[in-house]
């Protein structure tokens, strides 16, 4: 089968590999419909993150099940299931506490932009969709194997609630996902810090009611200017630099939460502002499979429609030029088709 | 009137200074009944925070109304009143959110190791006893002043909710007040970790369900034991320095929140674990404000009793050796009387 490996600062390529077995009991194979690449991607692409030659990439997909491990029962092949990027029983005490991404047999899924993806640990980590979505759907399922779900967890990390005033600060798929999240939430002001007119406009479709695309001094100041001096009670920071950081601690009034889902790379927090402002901090990895039964029922509902970040659409054989439009910021994220 | 004043490290003298006058309408003065020495006073005391010399010094005091300025329409000399550190009007946006440490009017109170004390934004911060309390409710009465409410905002920053395992880091006055806290908040199970008889029996009157006196791996392995290898769902971070907050990450649950109402002195944060783990932080400089109604009551009702924190009182002559006391550990927190 095919699938996306990595071999340096921007070199992916495509290659032959043989197709996943069953080697766990708790195991699914899955017959990839759609995959995705991640912003979370750019890092090893750019360099930034450490790598292993030829290690595969892609832990994004929804698809068909081929085959299950006799210990998993709830899914039988023909199944339309959505992978979450990170896997769990979704019985140990992190998992019942809501934690599921510090799930004691947690696991990243890989080769999620290929033709086939084993899943580990199936039983706890999928869910199914009530039979065979329309295409028109995949988009906003394929959504739910990570962003979507990461940009509720900020939300919910940030306690986002009825009537809130909401800062997101970064406009990536992820962010994007958090404006809708927050939107759903009930905030009655959400601020989207983006600089591109493209994104300017979904977060818009996702309700966002401003818009701020100065940075800096400047982005802080025009957040101030709508909240009246006071800044938001909350703050989603969906991108993971010190830059971003800053923005949220800059943007949040005493006594909020900033809510953080990008990787942080070089981030410093100030925790003396912390301190002095009362200005805490949560977030982290996603537990995508908390969330999932009741994002799964907003999207089949028709509710939302999150799948419009995908604003790129590409056969498989293209995923290096999927790479270098996302990096080049072209794309705001690519949808592969196997 | 005689108030203590710092002029360098371990350098504590009581002086002759003016007695304080109203200068703004919203000031009062009032005269002091107790008064006493916290923990934080003892980072100026070592020489780790800088100081002008002959600055006064003491933040926290009870005692009697002498005179109000003219927009103090609520407290008339005579009313017996706490006077909380930090000082707020009580109605800016900050206030009527629960930030009150981040008033737009905020201050800090001083002189409150003296005769006589000014608090700023009278009207706002005060909170007066019905009638003059009995002599043996100062103790209590004066721990509302910082200790205590700073104890419970640093439970109620980590969500301490019924049922709950918390840790609490710190064994000082303001720890043992953040046992007190956890177990009046319905936590089952509180771990306080402290190594010193005294304030092990004082937690364990607060209601501590364990003490762990190790420290460091030890610290973290006995507090596992405790937990079935999960860890707490909630800790208090009452101390302020690196290895107490490396403590507290280190017994935090994935998904748990620490609470943290030390001062930082020289703390890095472990942003990756706090990532990997959804391992949040929250708290600050209590809003101390926000929480006297409540406490008021709990303390002059006689449900708790945080005035056991005061094991040594002694006269406002006395307050060099005060320090020198607290500075070595010989007393856990000194209550001084003019």
């Amino acid at each position: 089968m095919r699938v996306t490996t990595i071999h340096g600062a921007r070199d992916i390529r495509l290659e032959e590999r043989p197709e996943p077995v069953i080697s766990e009991p708790t195991d699914a194979v899955i017959k990839i419909t759609a995959g995705c690449i991640c912003g979370s991607d750019l890092w090893p692409y750019r360099g930034e993150n450490p790598i292993t030659a030829g290690d595969t990439i892609g832990h994004e997909m929804v698809g068909v099940i081929e085959e299950v491990g006799s210990e998993v029962s709830s899914f039988k092949p023909g199944d339309f299931v959505v992978v979450p990027f990170c896997t769990c029983d979704n019985t140990c005490p992190h998992c019942r506490n809501g934690a599921q991404s510090a799930c004691v047999h947690s696991g990243f899924t890989t080769g999620g932009q290929g033709e086939y993806g084993l899943v580990r640990q199936a039983e706890g980590s999928l869910v199914k969709t009530d039979g065979m979505p329309d295409a028109s759907m995949i988009p906003s399922l394929l959504t739910l194997s990570d962003v979507f779900p990461t940009g509720w967890h900020c939300a919910v990390a940030a306690r986002v609630k009825a009537g809130d005033t909401v800062v997101v600060v970064g406009d990536g798929a992820v962010g994007l996902c958090a404006v809708l999240a927050a939107v759903q939430m009930g905030a009655e002001k959400v601020i989207a810090m983006s600089r591109h007119a493209p994104r300017q406009e979904i977060a818009r479709a996702f309700g966002a009611t401003h818009v701020v695309a100065e940075r800096g001094a400047e982005g802080l100041t025009a957040v101030l200017d709508i909240t009246d001096g006071v800044g938001a009670d909350a703050v989603l920071e969906c991108v993971g630099t010190d830059d971003a950081m800053r923005t949220a601690f800059g943007t949040a009034r005493p006594g909020s939460m900033v809510g953080f889902v990008g990787v942080p790379h070089g981030v410093e927090l100030p925790i003396r502002k912390m301190f002095s402002k009362n200005i805490g901090l949560a977030g982290g990895v996603a537990p995508v499979r908390r969330y999932l039964p009741e994002l799964l029922d907003m999207v089949t509902s028709g509710k939302v429609d999150p799948g419009l970040v995908f604003d790129t659409v590409m056969p498989l054989s293209e995923v290096a030029e999927g790479y270098r439009a996302m990096d080049e910021r072209r794309a705001i994220k690519v949808l592969l088709q196997p």
